[in-house]
């Protein structure tokens, strides 16, 4: 055999390495949360799309939730209001609201665009359509910051019936209260909510971190995978802070309300999805229910 | 009999009269062009969308299809753009055809939150969304205006799996080219070109306008129902002019592509969806194929 | 606008006005006991008719279930017969039974060609059809009355088939003993029976009555609802009597068995049916659950 | 082997001749048009809802078409009317239509509580339920002779449903015409209608004589198989007389629709339905469609 | 009636008297384990494979289970290996196991070819399709004697697909431990695994015995039917030896998993199964839960 | 970003490159002939399973048809029978045809084990099953040489079943003449005439040579691509010789009744039909209908 061929020898390999993991996930569905570096940087952008379609092709059901990042507070300032925040949260007057909103939605009109572009059908909704997200005000200790809305209900027909019709979902996070107004939600909040409607088998959220530190003062403390026990004690042991708080939260909860494992990947790297679920090389942090689930060695 | 009993009578006798009327259209796709006054005026915006749900609830597959109206204007304007039309079409920049696209998914998402404020599950799509709508460049008269696209095929999956699954859609006129780009609609040419691509029973465009004229300077020659020929007649003499010549071409187009008829409503009058398909009363014009599909007396 | 207009405007009003009652029973199943002065006026036979296919339309599941009323004694007595009833239950010999039989399917057939010349498809089936009704001998009193049936089980596979392929059915009130003879049934027993097997959401009587009072002798004491312990109450002292007893029972008993709600129309008006289910005036007496389900103040 | 086990043995035989049979016919739809002695005589009604219950349950798909037979007259003169025929036709007023009406859904459900009695599931239809025969009225040289339909138009959607749901249908020959009016049909024609509307593998008549003769005065001449052309000729040749005129005019219809072999069966034989079709002994006469499609050496 | 007519007559009698048998099992799954002198006898052969084709061609869905019996130890002679047994079960080394597949393959094939010859499509599969059966190695007595596989689990996915599309489905019993190595299986526990994992209506043993014996050295003792707990107090008290005891067990488990009769038949009985299925005689030994479920007298 | 990532990241990228090839051929039908060095050599036929079934799991519809190779030969022989061959085509007496089904089903199996072990579900069937090839004795040269078959009807069934239950057929070339005997069929034969039955997208040879060549005694005139009408020349120009020639003629044969697209691979390299089908580097000789239809340049 020509010794030119092994290069392409050496490409076949990297398809067979991956027989097992489309095997394992196989018609499962996987909540991806893009937000953060992933959807400035154009590179990344586009490598996130060519994974997510890539793991529709192979036979997962993935859906992407995403925020609206810096393109709110561009917007919004762009049209002569001061973006305002209060604990984290935006402070959301009518006005605001009324351009979030346009935002989300170009963005998730742009998101669509990308995945047509690669061959695979997708459909952006928001939690208005069919109802997907019903939400009620969330107060900020106790203070009213306007149109943001908590989730109180998931109501998951349009994503059901999308994935049935072999449609690549793509959701922005926009809710409706009793009296069908709109509110803004949180996109890992709306991520955490919809993988457990679905009874998601994955949830990952692509960050700008590395994943969780065991100190978060240590960079060589970073954890690979942990039990919902472990991160328990962890937050109880107040190790874990900042951002990290109520995203590690949200894992836990999606845990023990039946997604099978929550990844925290750091999406600065290219194809961070597809390392972590085709190859053996674990991305950033997975939380899982108990050891009996894990799948690499500390 | 108690004598206060009659107008409760009465009401049980306008629902009996709607009974032939639901019973020819069961399960007939509705095409509605939601355009015009009725956009603007919140009155005429609540009744068309109790219209709309009403068909739909009485077994109706309406599809709402709507432009942006003057809220495009008004947001270009407030981001400091100078809006500019071309033989009655906007020129569209990229930065004009960002803005045109929020304002779409905006006013899109608001009506589907209205029809989920009466209890009906509806989902907003633009062209985008499943590949719905492809496009080239509109030139006018041979002149580039930007991001106006000529619509060169549907793809009506995403339209026909919602329909299947009982959402009510409703639809953004954008559209993609071969290159993926976004481009804008005509809302008129993009409901004329979904009622051709579901082979819809009709097709009724809500207007500003009572209907068309024989002699457009002479109020009293309005007429209710007219052929395809006729139609092509009117124009050939050059009785058509303005805005309603494009229009009535769609209409013609439509009918000759198998819509079974075509209306011109005027849609400042309150609920004209209901009284033109639950009244023998026509409002405004109906184009038909041939007299043997008349409905009314001239 | 021109005034000629309003009248117009009204009927689109009333429509309207139907909107969410045929959102709220949307596809439920309905059971109309149809009996009393509404068989023998053409005029009221030809409005029930008329209100029970446009629920079909509109999107309910009804069933029609008659009885054989005067007819049956008319041709009982043209074949020199004397009718005989024995505590209310008619006297039923075999040869009884067989006139009866016939009378039962000829009003079937003519209540499927009414509901057939309003353009929608009917079937009229009796309880031997698919096995639908099975009795044992009801004796009265100890006493052998012949031929009168008293339900055992019901097998609603011919109606939910009858249901799912679009048609409106229609029963009369025969059922098959284990030896397969021939036995006539009570039709609001047959009515009840149904509504339970079926878990429908509605059952509703038509009658000669104006509905249930609280005072038998009092006609300003009609009860627009009545809770069902609030029922046994009034029967327990002794308020309730002659035919509306038993009545009255099979309401109790279908609300207990899971129909949401019955109904005791006063059968005389026209449109009853319509008044009560597209319309805020109750018509009769209802008979609910509890106070949870009130949809009326008293 | 124990000699008294031959009886069995020879029993065990007759099943496995019928396999090839069984094979040939499965799930193809067979009309069984029951009417003369099979109908009067207790033992050979026995013997035929016997045969056809057997021949749903090994997998054909049967529907019986009955007539009245000598029920009508007995109860039209029992309700003193004077039966009256005009070249073999009954003169039938709207009295006289009445009576056969409920006659006729008498024997009708008579023979759904027979086919019941065995365990297997029937329905009852006449050709009112779900617009099944249309007629118009038909006249006897040129005389009107009251309801007498003529069927226009077979509207098969019940009887397919039925036989989707795995229910043996049994119809009576009742029609509507334009006005929805009630009409009398003849059981042959509503037989062959069927047969042809539902593209039927097979089409037979149980009949009081034992076949078709090539000379109708010499029993020497039965004819176990004749295609079409030698039909005609027969016919032609003015061999054919009587009331086997019209049937093996229906036959040849039928045939020439195609139905693809009609047999004119003696119903006087007990079991001539299983005899003809799971044995090579051919009861009566087959009229097929040519010579390649025949069973038997005449 | 021509006197020639009576043997005729009588066959259809045997039809009929098959109606209440074909009736009672109707699409019930049945389980033949096929084996014994009936695999060597060329008429027993072709009557069993007559029989299994008539029970699904009248709606059954039997499933045949066989062995290779002799032909196994004719080839692995025939290829120079001595065939060695360990208290009843075959030595079964490397060598054997590839000749006992080839030939359980070639059995199972030439079955297929028996049923598509009588004109019904059957399919051949062994434990390894679909990963039917799942096995671990059976020691004898603590002895390793080889590739003897027990059933630790039965995956029917294959054989519900089948039966679903139709398909008669013939299984040889071979299957796969846990690293994907070929095992062979005793036929009876393959039936009876796949009897209780498809929870089969019938389970029937084709033997060399008349049945089972009270005292298995008294031929007058034969049992025609025996409950669960009677058949463990025989094995109790020592009555049940040699074969038998091993089946029976068999028996017991499978009734106590769900399956409703198994029958021990006398596999040189010509056609036993139908005589089993369709007459009254009952052949053999008929093992029950308990008397309720008796269908003969002792 | 580490240093240490490159390597995964090319992983990555050879996972994306993959991407419009799953897309292009999803749910596409696939025929694999399997025969040659890749079913002797080990790690061959490992790699080939794993090329298939990782076809299969990303969404391609792939069968497996295989030959028997020089295993028959071997287990003839075994037996003490001398292989003959008459015109390259094995003299098959019924003792050698015995053998040789057992040898193909052992094949069979043996691949069923292998895909299982990878986790997907394969079932193995021969040309009997479900009558699925249909064959009459092929002469050599007007020559009886026994148990050879020409494939006269192929009936697809069992395999469209198949692959609608996810399941990946493997198919032995055995059929059945009208006798229901057996015969032996030549692989590539048969995997020709499956394709061309289900209208596959793709048909690919895995062969011992490199491909076709312009002149067969140059390596360097290896053809990468030829149309149908070149092949032709290139026959009639008499450049095909050897076992090439019924191999190219089978090719040109497909294309012209449906398939898309035909390939002659070298079953030497290493995971041949990943490459050929998931990377840009063509293996072998592409035989395509015509130029439109070419993927590179020669």
């Amino acid at each position: 055999m020509d010794s030119s061929m092994q290069p392409i020898l050496d490409k076949a390999q990297v398809l067979i390495e991956a027989l097992p993991y489309i095997q394992r996930f196989n018609r499962k569905i996987m909540i991806v949360k893009y937000g953060g570096s992933a959807m400035v940087d154009e590179d990344l952008k586009k490598q996130v799309i060519q994974d997510v379609t890539l793991l529709k092709l192979v036979g997962f059901k993935p859906i992407i939730v995403h925020g609206g990042g810096k393109e709110i507070s561009k917007w919004v300032e762009k049209n002569g209001i001061k973006p305002e925040f209060i604990n984290g949260l935006r402070k959301t007057d009518e006005a605001t609201m009324e351009i979030a909103e346009m935002v989300l939605n170009k963005v998730n009109k742009s998101l669509v665009q990308n995945v047509q572009a690669l061959g695979v059908n997708a459909v952006g909704v928001s939690g208005k359509d069919g109802g997907l997200l019903k939400v009620e005000k969330k107060l900020s200790d106790g203070q009213d910051i306007g149109f943001v809305g908590e989730i109180t209900e998931v109501n998951p027909k349009i994503l059901e019936d999308l994935l049935e019709k072999d449609f690549l979902p793509i959701v922005c996070p926009i809710g409706m209260d009793d009296n069908f107004e709109t509110y803004n939600i949180n996109a890992d909040d709306a991520a955490c909510a919809i993988a457990k409607a679905l009874h998601a088998e994955k949830l990952a959220f692509l960050t700008d971190i590395e994943g969780v530190y065991k100190d978060k003062d240590d960079p060589d403390t970073l954890i690979s995978e942990i039990t919902v026990d472990e991160a328990k004690s962890l937050i109880g042991d107040g190790y874990i802070g900042g951002g990290m708080l109520p995203k590690l939260t949200n894992c836990i909860d999606a845990i023990e309300e039946g997604v099978n494992r929550v990844h925290i990947l750091d999406g600065r790297i290219a194809h961070c999805l597809l390392l972590e679920f085709f190859t053996n090389k674990g991305i950033g942090t997975a939380i899982i229910g108990n050891k009996d689930t894990r799948y690499y060695d500390e």
